[in-house]
């Protein structure tokens, strides 16, 4: 389980970190559209874009599904759950450690100044 | 400004698709820690953990200061913060797309059963 989300992380924050591919997440998080759509958006050949869609797709970012002779891209439901969990979870470890610090530091100016007033 | 942002996360996502990567980042979180203790603590030779905390500093993650002899990494105070704030703009963006469609269903289901109820 903890390996199965590692490997998702590294293939979700590669395919984050592209760009184009940001892009292609903000287009589809407000409305879906199809390979020939997006390359025309991003003023890429169809190739070009299908690769991107193909990272997106392997990271579980997105799905697609064949409609006619036009496949079509969505936001995968789940998407960035489990990255915007990840760093949450990271931050929160940091702003606790902070906050630690922070005490300890008001501990030693209270003792500097004689004892917690009251 | 916005290209700086992009390079930023092209950076730091990239910097965050190895597991290693973010197991530093974590410890970092508890810790600050020499590239000595890391390099010990991932069971990784020196020159290993030297290139994951070059990535690391290069991405803005972390910080890195010669103490004596020693190289102590900390984590950047400002560290995920751009990304934590890229990925919850996308979500709820998605979020307001699922909450209009469920407008639109339950507007529909109304209709079909004869207008608003009340």
């Amino acid at each position: 389980m903890v390996q199965c989300t590692a490997l998702h992380l590294d293939l979700s924050f590669s395919a984050l970190s592209d760009a184009t591919r940001r892009g292609v997440l903000e287009q589809l998080s407000r409305a879906d559209a199809s390979i020939t759509d997006l390359a025309e958006k991003f003023q890429m050949t169809l190739t070009g874009m299908k690769k991107h869609v193909h990272v997106l797709e392997r990271a579980g970012l997105i799905t697609t599904r064949k409609v006619g002779r036009v496949r079509k891209c969505a936001l995968d439901q789940r998407a960035l759950a489990t990255e915007a969990e990840w760093i949450e979870a990271r931050r929160k470890l940091f702003e606790a450690r902070f906050a630690a610090l922070d005490a300890v530091i008001l501990e030693m100016q209270q003792e500097k100044n004689g004892g917690p007033a009251g």
